[in-house]
């Protein structure tokens, strides 16, 4: 069988009962750190005998003509989305970033101005979030990709996907649907130097993690966290899915830019639920959290809530209360198919 | 500019300025953790306030046809040495390895059971070393690419390349040019199925990195490692440059496997100075410190000396002290050559 018949999501499957048996008979580095997380949340966490800090690990490649094109992604802006998806990972644990390992992988004939751009980018958001990076690797490679390691750090309590319960609300940090709707503005002019003025291609070539959300969540003592990178509906689905609860989403109160509506009348519930990249969060709590949680994180807005239900299955609710679709699905990297009740489209590909 | 003008090594030294301004301006992790090493060694390392343990930090990658082909490497051959360059790195530092995270980059046509054997391989060496694989990243690439990511740990001295000093004595960890050997046996037969009796062979398929020699060096106060990855003469010839010294290699004194010798009578110098992926540790020390060091490993040799002279200068010199070679240089990714004055091979080109 091939990974194209069996799908990204099955693949992955099997990857995390591959490493499974090594997780339970290796108790790795000797007594000198321990795992809290494993394999499956947006970052893996450990910690340090006798020693407050928990420690996140996460990792996040791009892919030329898979995640990226040169058509929409100058380098600069590369640099800061290859560094913006990890630093959004860890934003979810509520945690800060802290070291980045850098490898690229590029073909001979690579411009050096272009990878200077790269690392312009790299360090722009590296000081805007207190990030660094620390070593790296470069490899000789027929496709140009970039891959960062990333760990981040927190003092407080950390937040899963995985303990949703129903009666939880579900809210996100900001708006959604800006970056994909971005996207779609490259993708029908396909100059790349198009100045970043237009607000929805500023929120797709330079999205910005929301770490200060993720530490607030915590802070107020929110349990679940997830970032929205593949889309709202296909991630709240994975987030139900990992705790074994279903959901609802009010469509009304889904958080947009006032561009999203302005530009897609018709479109921009779809770009809401179905675009990616908009790396604000995705979070549940019971309602006394939830509530001063929202206060706390002046973008946030409640749209949603656990219920009981088929794990990871996400109702999405019209004004009137009709469910308009339930599948939740998202992008598969490897049949590079959707769910077959949606017009999903993947982020490189034009509608 | 093209990077294939300016070759890896230059990049690398570009990048290294690049990512300099950040170092400075940027106290990364709000003080929760704090740098002591950056890039330029094995691995980075960090510490954490009032805390005793040392964190390492390292990555490597796998390009197919460029660091492996399916004619040499079998896939769970390919999960061994994916984290053993890595687990070497670590050894390098003196640490133990701890968690990693494996990107795979893979095209939709990529068998589940070349996956499935990939990690079986990843596993036998996390079980071997005390590493653990705590999550990762898979997309869809038109070429296959793995990249790791690994932390290591320890509570003792850490181990740098760039402390070396005239008067230090250089030593490896054990015999060197197996590995390119047995590559070269492969090449010679290209049915991957070979099995892995022939001890060359095993050298390249199974490489096992110097843990336990790196924990005894940084015990016995060794203050300068590496490991032996691209070649003994282009590494200790990095070491060099690192600390602003030269060095000399007495060719009598360096341990190889009596396999080598035997299979190559009159090219096992070569391959000993110039093969890669030994995977052993290259170290240097004072000559008080070295004596205690190389008792505390038993396949250790000491192979030469540090001297003053043009920094990375290595001299390699023949049984009656006249010097063979004074390049110390290695391949190149980007520029796909080799120093002038010696046939340097790639590691997956064959001779």
């Amino acid at each position: 069988m091939r990974i194209s018949d069996l799908g990204e999501f099955g693949l992955i499957e099997l990857i995390q009962q591959w490493t499974q048996p090594t997780t339970a008979q290796n108790p790795a580095g000797e007594g000198l750190c321990r795992l809290t997380l494993g394999n499956g949340d947006d970052a893996a966490a450990g910690t340090f005998p006798h020693h407050p800090v928990t420690e996140f690990y996460t990792t996040d490649t791009m892919v030329d003509g898979v995640h990226f094109t040169s058509a929409t992604t100058p380098w600069r802006d590369l640099g800061w989305k290859a560094l913006a998806s990890n630093i959004s990972d860890v934003a979810a644990m509520g945690g800060q970033p802290a070291w980045a390992l850098v490898t690229l992988g590029l073909p001979g004939a690579t411009a050096v101005h272009d990878i200077a751009e790269l690392y312009a980018g790299m360090n722009e958001i590296c000081t805007e979030y207190g990030a660094q990076i620390i070593g790296g690797d470069l490899v000789s490679s027929p496709v140009t990709f970039i891959t960062v390691a990333l760990t981040g750090v927190t003092r407080g309590p950390t937040m899963t996907r995985s303990d949703a319960q129903p009666g939880h609300q579900v809210a996100v940090s900001g708006p959604v649907g800006g970056s994909a709707a971005g996207l779609q503005l490259l993708l029908n002019n396909s100059n790349p130097d198009t100045p970043p003025d237009n607000p929805l291609i500023a929120l797709h070539r330079r999205p910005h993690p929301h770490v200060a959300a993720g530490k607030a969540l915590a802070a107020a003592g929110v349990p679940v966290a997830m970032d929205v990178s593949d889309g709202l509906a296909a991630d709240l689905g994975k987030l139900c899915k990992s705790s074994s609860v279903a959901a609802r989403i009010n469509t009304p109160n889904i958080p947009v830019v006032d561009a999203l509506k302005t530009t897609y009348p018709t479109r921009w519930l779809d770009l809401a639920l179905y675009g990616g990249e908009d790396y604000v969060l995705l979070f549940t709590a019971p309602p006394d959290v939830m509530s001063a949680a929202v206060k706390s994180v002046k973008s946030a807005a409640i749209i949603g809530e656990i219920v009981p239900g088929p794990p990871g299955q996400v109702a999405i609710m019209d004004a009137s209360g009709s469910a308009i679709d339930t599948t939740g699905a998202g992008w598969d990297h490897f049949t590079n198919a959707s769910a077959p009740t949606n017009a999903h489209q993947p982020q490189t590909s034009p509608a």
